[in-house]
């Protein structure tokens, strides 16, 4: 007798899917080098960051939940894409496609368990709890910190002004200002090498 | 009068370090696919795993322990490279070039950062406690679905023998009996294809 155990085969299903997302490039490039980043590259670092700045945190977190978020933050991309941060002709967040593309990949798994990640990146998404916050802080922090080790990187090639990329950034400051501390020098001394495009 | 965060600093250094993990190339191949996958997709690949199949662990784990273990596990090969699973001329585990690796690159965080994430990897290496079990049964799950999935990837590739692959997957029944259930129609299915090379 064979017993099928149609739970985990749908697990193993939705594991096979993902493996789409190291396809989907991001802008972004990897420290100190023009190779572009991909999405399940990215993930894995914003996790790394999470286990040793999570101590940062204005507020406490849930560890656990934040590297659930980040783990799972892009995957919808898989079929949406990826938009780039500063690109102004296009929504960002939650959009129809993302939603459709969390339905259909989530929608792999079984129901308890597409509830509680497609709840995780709402979650994310809305960057109201402390959770969400922090996460989105690493969002924020690691591509900054590669544009700046790129000498502006993605800013300076995509032309973005300088108070565009600090309102954006103060972001992280959300998620905790001992990070943001750090963030804002980098920032401001890449300014002075003059990589940003002039506002107006 | 400026602040400095050296605790901050040293976790930046780190975060920055760690970015090497993205060109480490193994020698399994993405799904259905002829491309390299690096540790880095690799390592976020098994915590997206651990995430979806935890429960099927013989003994309940800690989820964020196992979480740690695999996004750590293989840091070490920055400094000390990718040993493939079945070469037979190389020691695989807790080598000396790994033991430097962990001491220089865990180095550049906060001493009770690097007690932490040591005593992980080696907790990991260990293979004695049940989050290590199950963290380790990821670790070979994947590339045998990754195997699978392209009519014996890197067995056929590098005429590895049945007997061997088969005792070597074993190591998933240890994490989980019921992915076992799962992984071994799944290698009997491809061992039909005449992918192996006769032992002998």
């Amino acid at each position: 007798m064979i017993m099928i155990n149609e739970r985990l085969l749908s697990q193993v299903a939705f594991i096979h899917e993902i493996d789409k997302l190291k396809y989907i490039q991001r802008k972004t490039r990897l420290f100190n080098s023009e190779r572009s980043e991909n999405d399940a590259e990215h993930s894995w670092h914003l996790a790394m960051m999470t286990i040793v700045l999570a101590e940062h945190s204005n507020v406490k977190v849930d560890v656990l939940k934040v590297l659930k978020m980040v783990l799972i933050h892009d995957i919808v991309e898989i079929d949406a894409g990826d938009v780039f941060l500063y690109d102004t002709n296009k929504m960002h967040c939650n959009t129809m496609a993302e939603r459709q593309a969390a339905e259909r990949i989530f929608g792999l798994l079984p129901k308890d368990q597409f509830d509680e990640l497609t709840a995780l990146w709402e979650e994310f998404e809305a960057c109201e709890t402390a959770e969400a916050k922090f996460a989105k802080s690493m969002d924020r922090f690691e591509p900054l910190l590669q544009n700046v080790s790129n000498d502006g990187g993605t800013w300076k090639e995509y032309g973005v002004d300088y108070s565009k990329v600090y309102k954006t950034q103060l972001v992280i400051k959300d998620g905790s200002a001992a990070i943001w501390d750090v963030a804002k020098p980098m920032l401001e001394q890449t300014m002075l090498k003059g990589v940003f495009k002039k506002a107006g």
